[in-house]
């Protein structure tokens, strides 16, 4: 733990998006998310809502300004199960990043093709179904 | 994640407890525990309290009913700090696992050593101080 | 070994199956599949038949209730071997979660071209012929 | 799997007595040994008894004719658990290699220093308490 | 060196035979045999002739009855070596196994393509020219 | 680089500053310093001095108020370079940690030992002599 | 440190620097440059601006005279930042070495393509925006 | 070092050597050759000139009497550098190997190809240019 | 294979009798030696007996003249077990290095002793018994 | 290769001279040194002799001024070899560096032991014997 880090930020969480540049993107899955199948760059944080993590990363991660910056996976047809959480994430990221201007939504296969193009990938216990984001960072002025 | 399993338990940390047998130790740390310098295996549950983890851990793990099974880290002298959770932690271990007799409490050194000799040690985000556990794995029959 | 885990799952084998997600594959190859050249991640449970095994993973792993999330393979064309292990999965497959509706049945190289893809293989020493299953995860609620 | 190799051995098992030489130890630790921390080699047979592994190990696995060459961990004092498996252990042994002279007794304590020390452990899901074995190779003429 | 098993196969070799599954195959290459640059499973067994290794193959590894199980590298157009090795090995063949029906012959390079994606090559220090050899593992029953 | 980081403090080094526990101890050596043979985790932060790192990392990690918590270096007898360096490193700390209580000096070889038992050290380019310092890391609340 | 060498050079860099041939080429990427999604060799100079390092490179790294040797990355449409650490840029390297003929432009995505197939790239943290640089290395006659 | 093996050889070379076969090629670049950029097996023979090497590798190195054995990187258009090293590198082979013929020469990014699907690249201190040369390994007999 | 080097010695081998220097020992085991218990640097000649790797040996590797350099283990007390070979290794050893000036003799427990600290053990199928040979490596002029 | 660099000098020994730092010491061996025994960080200089390698590394190495800091190995006690090649290395080290004060010599042992703390070992091919050098690294100022 350190001063003014969010200590649901883990080390090697932290390390990554330090890493990560203009352009490159970030997966927060939730916990049915096949995120070990997706890329090789995985960081646990098992237990843990995507929300709050959300939260904590916006804290230190500016979106893209360039281009679209935030994604939602969106529901397979037919698929009636509620997404609440949507919103949620809606009020986070605006009360989070200036530069975020709404999600797009990918349909399921392309939200992995993407994942696996990520530079890595969260997995959460996340319960809520449809829970997945995708991060494009920005640049640090 | 899968049926049945508390969700905060991560797959390595599933794995480790697998592993350990009859006398192996496990170490609970708070987020001030220096765990990377203790031991060569770390499972990092950054963001989350000890109390949740050690009623997720005593689910699947027993408790040795040949030794002494429970172990805190006693106050160093002249620290004045309140450690409320040391109680919670004593309710959640005999509803944990029957064979819990209480904690016994080992000075801080003594502590460190015995965690360098733990087989693993699981690093969480536990604010409270001298919050640290160490259990001692039992006979599954 | 833990509590309530059957002890036929290795811990390994537990690790896998908990970071597998919706959709990911599980290959469980009987004991002339050729595991090792088909996938990177290769858990042995050399000396145990298939439905064993079967029955020890549905206990925790849910199958897929958005896809087809049951496979065997198909005999080669002139084989007139018996298998009666068929009916067998098909049993244990029913009682061990209500998602199962019967197996699909894929021809012997379109089964390899899918083991290639899964997330992980499980090789076994089941001597019946035509005894490889693949399972598809499903979500955990 | 090989014609003639008894299928319970697994390949990485199969390869570790070979390399083992004269005066070499084999644990085989009952489920709830401590192998992994015990030792860096480490085979792991979960889900399988002593008996079927040592019948397997000894159609192959000469023993040492020079020197004490089977070893069980004697009861902890006060502990009344009876250990019928021993008797059984006795008869696959006598059967398997006719150096075989029966079996010594090691505090538990000293079984685990000479586990340290030992060429590798498999792990095994024996449910017996007191299982453990250790064999000491001899020389292949 | 363990009991039964001819002491020319190494630990490492015996692990590979054991790991492969029906339609794997291995290259047997002769001392000229470009092993390394063809495969990265590699058994060095230098010093012996490929007689004595594909009988002592032979003894645990049963030929695929499903497919051609046994391939010779033919001649380069134009050269007039003489290759009394191959009748050798039809003899080995035969008397190894009842599912062994002679050789295919395959163009150099189909040979090296071939060999690329064998599961393992064993480089020998056979001097014959011409001296190579694959062999697609069948079923073990 | 992220929002409210130091863009001196590499993606590697915050990781090991989150990863230190209390009593964990830290050592920025100048460019003499003989960091690798010292220590086996070692971060280079080539051509900056030590006053810039030592104020970046004193916002985020906090001295250990319970001992003391900041060591130089003593010059070896007869050496009679000067040290202004010092008085600067003396005002940075204050300023950046109200449980800086001065610093302690140690002999160049129990400098080194306490260094092989430091958890990391910082290699930088710092062209002052005696210009090493030691962080023991405390509590964060 | 070494003599005579600039000490902003870190080892690994200047191994790198070496190790490079006749046509290979080093990127030297801004502080929002996503230098490891583009490469897997990289070392980092955080906390250090990138004519600084320029500078220091050339002393050493000889520019290609064969072909173009020196590339910017282009703005993207519609950007109105300033870049006058361009004519900085400009300047440093005609007084580096006389192979220098004046930047090319690439366009964003065309840059990090080549960036892709450059033997390294130096990660620092200059805050200017545009500010990343490809060398190609000539010949040391 | 040992006796009769010439002492310019390292281990890692000869090792190499002899793990090559029949139609596996050997590049020997020059100082400027981007060795470590075209094959990930780089032998570093830093401060020798390619003909001492080349006299050494063919003391024990058969060339390929099946098709052309010996390859030059022809001069790039335009360029008027001399190139006496390539009559000394003729003298060398011929007397080094009878079934040396001659060198084929290749255009600078076809010998690049070429160099890309050797066995492996030895890289010297040879300041003489276009001094790169490609070797085909023969038959041992 | 290589010209003039005998093709009993592996690539691997003949890497590390070259690494080898004045005073390093290297072990030939027989095939009951626990070579892999003994030595972390094991190579395997399995199926050879050690007379004709120790003639191979000693074409290309000096004895030590400034030391004792050969020994042989000496037999278990009361062990009637005849060792003709010791003879004929006297005769190859004569023939093979002027150096060699007769073989001492190690209790079995200080050979194993002699061989943890030596540089490499050659693991060999050589049946008979007390076959193991120490050599201590010489001076190369 | 790099300009001012001396080429026989490999990237991996000047990266290992850059992390040096004062009081480390650098082993230069004959070729008859046993290198690979003494230590884990060996870099190769095969075919090149001590003298020219001294020559480089003094280029950039500064010696120590507040210590002993070069190091012969004594002869062994009735050893009549002449060692001419120690007067060549005194006055390559007298032009090298004027903190060079002499060498001391060390009896055989004792360099060893020396040898075994350094923090890196050049293997050459120098035929002289008793030419092994020890250095110590000074400070950069």
């Amino acid at each position: 733990m350190l001063k003014t880090i969010p200590s649901i930020l883990s080390p090697e969480l932290l390390k990554i998006l330090m890493e990560m540049g203009h352009g490159d993107e970030l997966v927060i899955g939730d916990g049915n998310f096949p995120a070990a199948s997706m890329n090789s760059r995985v960081v646990r944080l098992d237990g843990h809502g995507v929300e709050e993590i959300l939260k904590a990363v916006l804290q230190l991660f500016p979106l893209d300004s360039y281009a679209p910056n935030a994604f939602l996976m969106e529901k397979v047809a037919g698929d009636t199960v509620q997404t609440p959480i949507w919103a949620s994430y809606e009020t986070i990221a605006k009360a989070g990043d200036p530069a975020f201007k709404g999600f797009e939504h990918l349909e399921r296969f392309a939200f992995y093709e993407r994942s696996r193009k990520a530079y890595a990938v969260v997995a959460t216990g996340e319960s809520a179904l449809y829970a997945n984001i995708i991060l494009k960072k920005g640049v640090v002025v």
